[in-house]
């Protein structure tokens, strides 16, 4: 919990699976803050002077102290406030959780994204296999419940773009990629995950972002 | 020093900003350890079993156990040995370690080759513009002698990169970008910083990467 006097804010918009990681750790290590809601397409004064490298929410500010990047965020998080922890304490637990996270953010996160807005056949093809690849090698290694054990943690959280937007995505699409057929073990950890206290306040609410990541793959395709 | 009976492994191409980045984290630690030398465009047994996710240098083996990620490998190191601290103790200060060696491999690797290589002169001139910006952050972001405070840290070691390889790729391409009058503290730094002793050690040869670069860069423009 914060300590008294302390101010946590995290600058934010709903719907991004970077903002939305932050709020299961803060909620997980039951810090208190508050949401300070951005427009998007727009860059508030705020945003510009806390992260005015990329100009991008996630940002989290401590006693107005910023700091951007999620990932960074999640550590920082998990060095301020120490209960529940997100990492593991072993250096090479610690080292196979970053490069986890890691793994989702290069090989997952754009690749989800362009196995669902490319115009090209052959390229859309070409991403949905990438985006196949990098789901089987997420199954070979979950070996707990939880990527983190029998707790969910850091991996478990940066994964959380696989648990909830790749199917949103996939709907939209009509792809038959994430199935419990498929990756049985990840499938089931998605729902696992998903059905986490903690985590299911932390999801933003499903339905908008369907309809508005649908409208926008309904403009794409049909400008074909 | 790495304890007896400790095995160090680190498989590497000589000339990779990458590699380089482990060989002087290791240096300055004192770990001993064996440079296991990889051929470029081969994958050998050892690298696809330690790293088959990427199929990439460096790879750290520490006791046959395999770490990938040159950022990840270098946070394993400085929980692993203690002496020489990489990160600074405070989690703010190492939220922002965290940052701007991020920032390094996403504003500035891939641009600084973009800047050199492309051949669309548009395109390259785009380049040019976002390497720019990217060094002027961090002409603004370094307050004294190192990145790291008075000895060199986390994102010295990351910033290899903007010392030795973006000079040597601007000399290749004739550019005359990242200079003393144009970036004053960070080329002191870039100075300072490959004239110490542990990073001057773990450099590669510059002439031969050089000429191989330059050989890349010839039969580029001469196919224009």
């Amino acid at each position: 919990m914060a300590a008294s006097g302390e101010n946590v804010q995290l600058l934010g918009i709903v719907g991004s699976p970077f903002v939305c990681r932050v709020q299961i750790a803060l909620k997980l290590k039951g810090v208190e803050y508050e949401f300070v809601e951005q427009t998007l397409g727009q860059k508030s004064e705020l945003l510009l002077k806390y992260n005015p490298v990329h100009k991008k929410v996630p940002v989290l500010a401590h006693n107005e102290k910023p700091i951007a990047e999620s990932l960074v965020i999640l550590e920082y998080i998990d060095e301020t406030w120490k209960s529940n922890p997100i990492l593991p304490s072993e250096p090479y637990q610690r080292a196979m959780a970053r490069f986890w996270s890691k793994f989702i953010d290069d090989k997952v996160v754009d690749t989800t994204w362009k196995s669902v807005f490319t115009v090209e056949e052959e390229e859309r093809e070409k991403r949905i296999e990438e985006l196949s690849e990098a789901l089987q090698f997420l199954e070979n290694e979950l070996k707990d419940k939880f990527f983190g054990g029998e707790e969910f943690g850091f991996v478990d959280i940066a994964a959380v773009f696989v648990a909830f937007y790749v199917p949103l995505f996939q709907e939209i699409a009509g792809l038959h990629l994430f199935t419990a057929e498929k990756f049985p073990k990840l499938y089931d950890w998605s729902q696992d995950f998903l059905n986490h206290p903690v985590v299911k306040e932390s999801l933003p609410p499903r339905d908008p972002l369907f309809a508005f990541f649908k409208g926008r793959y309904e403009s794409l395709t049909a400008s074909k």
